[in-house]
């Protein structure tokens, strides 16, 4: 088999040059085939407070452009490992969120046939729904291991059963999840009441709140969700906001006292023997965001995915 | 009749003190009765690019603590001469754009049981067709007065038929428009075909574009929109991108080449005796916004019909 | 006794709709009493360097909306526990500290005549002199939990006694705290000599500083802190200069190497058993802020401190 | 006689390098005398909105790296004409009005020691009053030059005489300025009520209104300015917020439907033989200025009556 | 022939999703042939004073997703009449000036082999140096209209003779410019000496200045650039800083006074008849923008000069 | 010996008042002799992503000016121990790096013959080579502390041996550096190849990596650090990107992940003990950072290392 095709030559042409893909990767257009595939999804039709995050593919992809060749943190070289694709971005209907999650539901059904992992920019939290049916499809209920500062299993909001508030409790309803496996990380800020934790957990998750990590730390945190994913395939849903907004503030909720994004990239390494099976990270809505501060995260976040699927899908 | 109750007193309250109402004007709730009531709609899901204006009420409201009571470019003092009031916000469906729009004519209907005129705070330009519906209601078809960057007369987007870029092509289409009267003011910008034109001019508007402004002059713009509005009752609908992004930078559809606020506001004022039976001000978009430089304007113009319509419901 | 009533119902009026007050709460006026006020005091004359925090409360409000009714990290739902209203701002002359001071002291005094427990939003810091005025006219000498990066126990400032740098030099002066139990928490940067530590000991603080909570941890600066403040009346006087500037931005005289927020909202839950007496958030100036990054954690700060309090009064 | 010193050498330091003074002109501690000298006034503890203009004159200086020593439009090479200074800033007391104001004449008193003529960046408004005392001992009673959005004629505010809104009602009541010759040039927006422009023509100013040079142009505005001023000693104070907020946002009272920079340069040139005896350029706001966009305007707009006042005194 | 390829299709692909190409034009890799080019030189190391327009390009393409296919303004729809594409970047060295126009040159010469015009997206100014060589060969000495708010015919600066102040003085010398047709349009602000004006003169350029577009209007100034481009061969060279900081502040080297975009894009459409050989839009600097103003109306600027050039070509 | 001169009285001059030096301290022009001089090198012409760090010394002075000058952290005051000065700007050739890189090594060699020690502000970090030869010359090879997120010991980037990404390889390879005794502290994010490590290992440089300080604490990584320095004379150079975005976004290749500034003081404090015989702060570009977060952080190493020194020279 040929070596996979790498992102544009820094040494011939500087990182800010050139049309921006993701990592300056090439467009799946540009490869013969491709094990792992980027994917934007810029629709923000499903939020509940402030919008813009369908800016949040492009805005990350321009964020992405420093990324190097080789991770030290996780000593792979994920790019040489694997041919990881550009796919380009689902065009969906900004106006009707039925339509919207059932074209990205397709539309990943159909990268999947040519790409054997898919990483999705979003655009806001409706979308983790179609992605996880599609992971479902292939995989079974996944583990679902969900950084978000919210629990996101909200039932309907204004009558709409499917927002960036409902994701979790629809996925949980069709069974795409595996209802002892699954957890939430890095969760704060207040709720409605009290029963939303009773849901949350008959739903099927359990929790690694924000305090927890505080008061216990980033390895008792690792502990415990490695504890709960146990060898199940995981799917890893990343909502940016569950880093503080110092860290990111270029987002939709943003609520006080969250993690780093060293804290972050610290748990993302810790699931390198583990079976991810699809990962998104959501949420990035530039027009809040300062110098890229928070389309940077968000693009070192899906390096370490990245880095993560390619050692998987070379094994 | 008793005096009307005008804002707080910026002599005894500091103008950046106490809770934010339009101008610092009484809640409708605080006043026996009201001549013209203010009020916000904040929604932006029919917008077809950057969303936001969902917070356009709060960001205006906000942007109007300078306001005074004296206009003395039109001489007048608007809170003397009616009882102006913050009706606060029309709290509408963010996920169903045809409930929404019935939401904003049913409480705008119910309004104008206690006000004879109404200023809208968008909002997208999306609620101008239930605003549209709703005055049509009270006062047969208006010439619409339309200034904004866009035609807003497109067909449907996404298979959406109520979208910010629609309003004025169903508007014409269920007859709330005098097909005789009505124009555009300050259009400019690549459209989609000349098709557009042609449509446009048979739902009836002739348009003032923002070449004409700079080739011609004000004042004869000016004489054009007077000409062609004649004595027919005008509802006045201002996108806040037909001023230049230099103006208004906290907008959705920024287009160069726009009008300065000073061209604007003696635009407005030289309606002063026509009968505007209601108005609009959208599309302001506070997170692309810097330092209230938009709301600043939308406020003043705000300010400008207000003056108008003081007048007219005291005469 | 009737059922508390709580914020606008966000099922029905979503959260960015609507006239701002703090979390969405009634304002006093709305209510036939109230447990808990919350006031905002937009005064920044007494500042040495940014100013900006007159308009504090406002940029508060507005970064308070996502404020949902049940608090996780305490399990207590402090709506619903005690009435808390918004009681608007006092409006103080901002050309005159002297009598700017005795206005606020004027106002808290009346509306503790209204509300058990009030939680003020400065402004500046210079406002803690007619707060803890006030309350020790009720409590007598409190024990201050100060939250800060300077210690502000200065003397005089061109000439002038009373300004944001001095309050708790005044207020020791004054016997308003109480010498054996107060403390400042989070001071870091330079001073301008080794005396202001020996009169900081001498007007009656102790100092956990960010250079102890850096070395020795939260749970050790906690237990500091508590072991000084034991079982007497507090008063929690928070300028949110003690955050790190990364997580609070929005602040006239910001040092670097401070707390982040996730620290200080876990402080703040350690007091829940203590006799908190009243409290202010100060410094927020909102010119230097971004994507209410700074208004969201003093958000995030008055809910802990609310709920504490809300805890009490229903106790 | 020598040469002027001149500004650091372009050639051989760029303009972005070293300790920035006025348009890099030598300190006045580092000449042997000066004929025109730049001098900041850090205060504005006068403003009635937003304050932050005591970082005007850093703010102003960073700004000016740029201006190069000749000046086509006024065909004049004023480092060259004159012995230009940047004389630093006054430090005044924040926290006392009365004393500020004292400071300032005093050391501008002083000043006019050293230099025949001072230009002074603000700071707020306050300032005039005595930069006008200063200017009268000197002059007598000078035509005042106004440029602002505002009259500055009110009388108190929260019982102070002595603001940014009040000191050409006093500098009138004091006979400071010649009322027959003195004029408001760019005013707009609303007053607190006629009173005012009746008051503001008893105290002798005409008023050329930012309506007037909306239609009818420039040129005649300044027909009518000069007409005005006649042969008088003129004093030029301008308020930053006579442009419009798209050209000047970093300013503490916006108000729409402003000048722009390009007309206000040309006004200040149309003064070229007329006896301007100082100078002020005030209220510029750092803080909510973007790219420094206000400082280059009134570093320009300084580098106008530089030119201005070289060609005078080395007539 | 077959019809061009347009842009994506907004109605299947909303404006802000997809991989940024300027105007979603097709790249020229995914055309068989193209009639005109854009193409993107990120480069900045030429500059005096702000760098950072070597991210020029992306901001550009970035700003440019709302450019619809019809130009009212011309009447014409230049992606139907001519095949445009997205080039892509010209990769050159960052650290060697000399090293770097060589590139440029051979990138642009290898260019026009594939396509009849090409418009350049800067980057600083230096690039016009290597366009200018490029388009000589083609079209031997061209009209050069300079857009700018300086002349760009100064010397050598630290020893360097080509950096973005000298191209046009460089390019005279090396024969490329029609030393009876060409004119800068639109420069202000402070210079060297007078000798830079005598200078200017002798190396081709006769002055259509910003203080005489002020003053005699934009129809004046047409008329004079229009006289002095005669039938020439026209190159347009477009630094955006001939806009006034209002209208693009993003950019390096800010003069106040200058244009509206406006006054600018009319100026543009007066060419429609000339012959244009080719044209860059250059100094945009991103760092320094807000809500892509800066790069809105560079793009704007791009759509006129394309659907001049189009028409052209289309002839 | 007399006393050293301070800074401006900050009770006589507001901290915002004044010509911006470091500080506030004296020009070096303004004493008689020095012992520590800060000295600023605004070049960026080696970066290979973001530029503007030539500005980094204005925007590091500005930021300086809240510094007093007791530092309790250190139990210090350094401005008392000893003649601190801000020696200005070398103003070097943003053209040609080879000959802004020697005019860097000749000024500071001469500086070095008017004061001990000189902390130097950047500029980019390419600037770390001359300062190394100057410091080398004095020391002989030096212990390098190097705090960054990048190793910066590559070799040639577009053919040039000297950039902001090769000082570390240069200085290696020149003998300026302790090949026992140096290390990089902060390291982290994506590299070209795993070859870089080896390459760095063998040029002399130990890793505290920032994944290092993630798992294991500040304390060891202090203890890593301090074992590796041992008694060397030690070069401190800091990469204001070994902050997180989070609280340096005013840089120019910010990499997700880094420390907080409270750890970096920290760190500082802890090389109180050993002789420091120069140091650098670099590659701060205030164009992308906010409310001067970059700028403080900055300055607050600064008065650190000032600290260190201070006690050192007054041994």
């Amino acid at each position: 088999m040929s070596e996979p095709i790498g992102p544009v030559d820094a040494s011939a042409s500087p990182r800010y040059a050139g049309i921006a893909t993701f990592a300056r990767l090439p467009r799946i257009e540009d490869v013969p085939s491709a094990d792992i595939a980027v994917v934007g999804v810029p629709f923000d039709s499903g939020v509940s407070y402030r919008p813009g995050a369908r800016f949040g593919p492009s805005h990350v992809r321009e964020s992405s452009r420093l990324l190097r060749p080789y991770n030290p943190a996780q000593d792979v070289s994920p790019f040489a490992l694997a041919q990881i694709v550009d796919a380009g971005d689902i065009p969906v209907n900004p106006f009707n969120i039925t339509e919207a999650v059932e074209e990205v539901e397709r539309a990943v059904d159909a990268l999947h046939e040519r790409a054997q992992r898919v990483i999705t920019i979003g655009g806001d939290h409706t979308i983790a729904l179609p992605l996880l049916r599609s992971a479902a499809k292939r995989h079974g209920p996944v583990a679902v291991l969900h950084f978000d500062a919210h629990l996101d299993t909200w039932d309907t909001y204004f009558g709409a059963p499917v927002t960036h508030g409902t994701p979790f409790r629809r996925a949980s309803e069709e069974g795409l999840i595996d209802l002892t496996a699954s957890c939430h990380v890095g969760t704060r800020g207040p709720l409605y009441s009290k029963q939303d934790l009773l849901d949350d957990e008959r739903l099927g998750f359990s929790i690694v709140s924000s305090e927890y990590i505080e008061e216990a730390g980033v390895a008792a945190a690792i502990d415990r969700m490695r504890g709960r994913l146990g060898d199940k395939p995981v799917y890893v849903s990343i909502d940016i906001d569950v880093l503080d907004p110092a860290h990111a503030p270029g987002t939709g909720t943003p609520e006080a006292g969250g993690m780093t994004s060293r804290e972050l990239l610290r748990m993302l390494r810790a699931l390198s023997d583990l079976n991810v099976v699809g990962a998104d990270v959501v949420e990035v809505a530039p027009a809040y965001d300062h110098a890229q501060v928070t389309g940077i995260a968000a693009s070192h976040v899906m390096y370490e995915l990245m880095s993560l699927l390619a050692t998987q899908v070379s094994r």
